[in-house]
């Protein structure tokens, strides 16, 4: 047998949308995807057999989580990320910048690296670009992202500029640590914040370098949707056709369908079971916020015709009694109803994609989120 | 076709232990059956269809939870509990008596009822005997428990005899309240706290009364387990060998073992669950404790040769992982587990009974605990 080959193949385009296939040595990726987050090697609240029944081809684990805990060399010395937590698809990780960012504590950003103290015990750590991808190595991920910086919006040009900069030369030393392995990927990330040419300055600067796949980081971190969508605009040009386009963090199917117009073909975010924790459900109705007394006594599922169970088999009356009894079951149900919503709506853009009917999906699902549950009874 | 009726049937005895059936209107129960509590209308942390998958014919529900939330009368509005929560077979309410008791505030008792301030929002309730078989009736519950007075362990002789004789009337008027409902059944509780022949005279008592089958309150309260045990083995004879014997709140694989030896019936606990959100599980091996370093780069799971994937398939080094993580999946695993093995003993035990050899599978499931996982490569 040949060695095997991480490619990207593209199916269909409708308009800037694309309906592709990322094939990795764990099995293949059809785009557009939403990848479910499972930080510290679960996708909390779910049995990984339950993702995989939604219909999620791959999902994602944190470099900055799993490397303080249980730690990298011990995942491999238990057969890497896979066997370690039962799940044979593929697998992506980040490269733990946007976690230092946003978690760890005194953080110090050098050319060398990042170094931090752990938001777990208070220890201190030092991140470089290789040691990212040593770790993602010890893992065993399909994808391997570049070390980058990630800043918090707002911030100043300048600012965006030389965490721009470092990215990319972090991402030059990131693609030679990343080496050879044959069916894993390494994607760059694209930083710059908000300014257009800094985003096309990192573009074509990762491009220079060459990856498999190209990924847009930053963004969704406080400048609201619209500037995040002029972003991924502006950005998108300078990325190649042949290789897929992931944006990094998003978001809300809203934020979903108007990435997927733009030209975008894989998502992360932990919206769906962050807030399936909280007591929200992501509906094809809209938003419903199970909290609310109005369920009380209402016997209906969140959606009849859904496959997953948590959607159609269980009343609105029931997960709100859970919800607000702070029941373990609550969550499950709610994390799980939010990833089988989020793969049925990639699910829906990628047969209208193939279809050429991508714009009237768009439009239709936005208008049923619009006319929410007045259709159902 | 005839009406249902709820019927208890002896297939073999060993020594003083029992193998039987219970018939109810939503199905049979293997006796001896462990129950698991679902409290609020959910085992905590386990889909129902995974409770069933374990074995377990019947679960129970907390009169004291379901009627503070959501409340009896919107249960029954929603199709009564066992369409509100998702479970067609057996369930047992408890009559509230233990949780006010252990969990209300400024409770009060009196002849005609208790009334006690909900724990959740201080509000003010009253349970008389009558409202207890009410509620239950609305629940749709397959065995209605009367409403008895219970005492934390220790109290006076004279409290005991008081609370007993309190628990005797009450038991007349539930018996009264319970009416005639075909496939269900009415259990009293013998009370009387540890002395002999108080035990006596309730169980006469509530013999005289005639329930479908009697159960043994006021145990595993503080007393400990020699005391539980003679207390037990001093009441069984003045019970019907035609009616199941329910032992409430009770317990530890131990327990079980000794309490069937006894010639108890029914079992519940909340110790399987709790202990499962509190990193602990039990096994054939004994109990284990996943917080515990020495699981941190064990690749073996619980319990390879258990039908449970949560024993058999997932890693003490991932389970620890879990557990050190405050992971909702390490919550759900082990509660699992831990309900899994509550009713493989059960299998075990009934099987023992059948082919008369129950001391002993006794004996050598007690020495498997003692030897622990020493015979596990």
């Amino acid at each position: 047998m040949s060695d095997p080959v991480f490619t990207f193949t593209l199916h269909a385009t409708d308009g800037a949308a694309r309906r592709g296939t990322v094939s990795t040595l764990h099995g293949d990726i059809r785009t557009p995807a939403f990848m479910p987050v499972g930080t510290a090697g679960t996708v909390k609240g779910l049995y990984l057999d339950q993702v995989r029944e939604t219909g999620a081809d791959i999902i994602l684990g944190n470099v900055y989580h799993l490397m303080l805990r249980p730690g990298a060399e011990e995942v491999a010395a238990l057969g890497g990320l896979h066997k370690f937590i039962g799940w044979d698809g593929p697998i992506l990780t980040d490269s733990g910048g946007f976690q230092i960012m946003s978690l760890a504590k005194l953080r110090k950003v050098k050319e060398q690296g990042a170094s931090f103290q752990s938001h777990l015990d208070g220890r201190r750590h030092e991140l470089t670009p290789e040691r990212s991808m040593e770790i993602q190595r010890l893992l065993g991920s399909d994808i391997q992202m570049q070390l980058d910086e990630c800043l918090l919006y707002p911030h100043t040009e300048k600012d965006a500029e030389r965490a721009m900069e470092l990215s990319l030369r972090w991402a030059e030393r990131s693609r030679r640590a990343f080496g050879n392995q044959p069916g894993r990927g390494n994607f760059g990330i694209v930083q710059g914040g908000v300014t257009p040419h800094l985003r096309r300055r990192s573009a074509e600067g990762l491009v220079a370098i060459g990856f498999e796949g190209y990924a847009i980081g930053g963004l969704a971190v406080g400048e609201g949707q619209a500037l995040m969508l002029s972003t991924i605009a502006e950005t998108i040009p300078y990325l190649p056709a042949d290789r897929p386009r992931y944006l990094m963090g998003v978001g809300t199917p809203e934020d979903i369908l108007e990435s997927v117009a733009r030209g975008i073909d894989m998502f992360d975010c932990v919206m769906p079971t962050r807030s399936g924790r909280h007591g929200q459900a992501f509906t094809r109705f809209g938003k419903v916020n199970l909290r609310n007394a109005k369920h009380a006594a209402d016997p209906r599922p969140l959606d009849p015709e859904s496959a997953c169970p948590a959607l159609a088999r269980y009343s609105r009356a029931y997960l709100h009694h859970l919800v607000k009894s702070g029941e373990l079951l609550g969550m499950m149900l709610l994390s799980w109803a939010n990833i089988a919503y989020y793969q049925e709506l990639m699910q829906g853009i990628r047969a209208a994609i193939e279809a050429g009917r991508f714009a009237d999906f768009a439009a239709a699902t936005k208008d049923q989120w619009r006319r929410g549950e007045d259709t159902l009874d």
